[in-house]
């Protein structure tokens, strides 16, 4: 573990870390926030925000403007890459594939599967990681934009009481229905649509062991949401199996870090609903 | 003028416009956030920011979180590019001079003096252009990052009465006697060094002929501070002369958007004070 980046911010710390990851096989690199009160030692809850489409550990931690809420909060904010990465990682020239496009996924398929293993890193090694080497307790929330919206409804859906929290900013809640998701689901898992379901948030709420409300934002001008993004299949599965869903259309709003920061503030307040009281041992 | 970007945020909209400017004899562009007030037509203050060596209209407008306090406090915010661009304009290898490093001065030397007036952009093109276009008050305040720093000292002073105030981030302060400013107003000014005290922060408070109050944030880790910076030759002169200073250090903090970002809403603040109530027709 290297720390590349450390920056002064709202009375704590946003860094920037690179690492060997067992689960990607190779180097990666996540953005933490740490609030001051983390500084001092004291453990705070983790919120992981996962990217989307073409983004790094930068975009958020640049453009978001969390870190303002995180230290209100008193909130840990870890923000991973999107995909593995390096001359060693298949790749491919299209900005939906390949490097930038991990979709949060285990792939099985060649030339992917050895290092897309982007659904192990997110929910199991990294948090281990974080919560070894920073003052974190074991309360954890998660949430993304769009491909990274997907990731976050998707792991917290496959992980039952491994987080307290979920939301999601402009999400693909149906990878298995629109464009985006088949080509790359296709690529990382087969042809086969049986092993798709495991990682689609419409599927996966119909089964759903944990009924964690889902917060959902999405703008009416999004320039993807008739075709990628498509809320009403979630808001639909939702309905029909009584999974708590808070899905809110914003007229005017699109897809851009614009969108994020004007409701990140809503975000962080649900997330601190179930994240504050919770910890295990806030001394 | 042809607006070229527009996000909803924050219940207002974020534009960015490009035009062709007489100042700068060619096309430029700026970002303008209008708050909900100046959709529905109510004129609004501006505060114009000013922005670093190497940026474009895009830094501050992206990174700086600006449009929650723009929007709190009912501001058009203005930010234009750092210098004038294109093929047909003078440039230089060094990030330092030439295209991203305007100084916002108005040039007098080849072969920079037919476009680099950024100064006469800035302090009369874009306000006039603004005032016209914009449901805009003629109240302006003027702020800025280092070099856009000295650019919002500097033209505040050069200008009583064009604005009601002024405040700056981690300002080069005396672009006469540290490096940045030596090499760019040798090449913009020539080697006259009396050509360079009208561009200087510390030489135009000794005779300046309004007193408005400086606000000045400056980070006590910032790479840059000893050697380009340099606030104490500021807090010297104003002192000297009784301008109205409030200088901040900041332990910890570098030169970066993190520390913009953690002070922002105090400068709003600041300039709030001055704008809010003083407006010509408020409708």
């Amino acid at each position: 573990m290297e720390r590349i980046e450390h920056h002064a911010s709202f009375g704590g710390r946003q860094e920037v870390w690179k690492h060997t990851s067992s689960a990607l096989g190779g180097e990666t690199r996540f953005g933490i926030y740490l609030p001051e009160a983390a500084l001092r030692g004291e453990r705070c809850p983790v919120l992981y925000w996962l990217s989307g489409l073409t983004c790094t550990e930068q975009n958020f931690i640049t453009k978001a403007g969390a870190q303002e809420h995180a230290a209100r909060h008193g909130f840990i904010v870890v923000a991973p890459d999107t995909s593995p990465r390096g001359d060693a990682v298949a790749n491919d020239a299209a900005y939906d594939l390949g490097q930038g496009a991990g979709f949060y996924l285990d792939a099985t398929q060649a030339p992917w599967a050895p290092h897309f293993r982007m659904q192990d890193y997110v929910a199991r090694e990294l948090p281990a990681l974080v919560e070894q080497h920073f003052p974190a307790t074991d309360a954890r929330g998660i949430f993304g934009h769009s491909m990274g919206g997907h990731g976050a409804l998707v792991t917290a859906l496959r992980h039952p009481g491994r987080y307290r929290s979920v939301s999601a900013f402009s999400p693909i809640v149906a990878p298995s229905q629109v464009p985006w998701g088949q080509k790359a689901f296709t690529a990382y898992l087969g042809d086969n649509r049986d092993a798709w379901a495991a990682w689609d948030a419409v599927e996966l709420v119909k089964t759903a062991k944990e009924r964690l409300t889902l917060l959902v934002d999405q703008g009416e001008a999004d320039e993807f949401l008739a075709t990628q993004l498509r809320p009403e299949l979630l808001a639909a599965a939702c309905e029909a199996t009584g999974h708590p869903l808070t899905l809110r259309r914003h007229a005017g709003y699109d897809h851009s870090y614009y969108f994020i920061a004007t409701f990140l503030a809503d975000h962080f307040a649900h997330h601190a609903k179930a994240l504050v009281g919770s910890e295990k041992a806030r001394s």
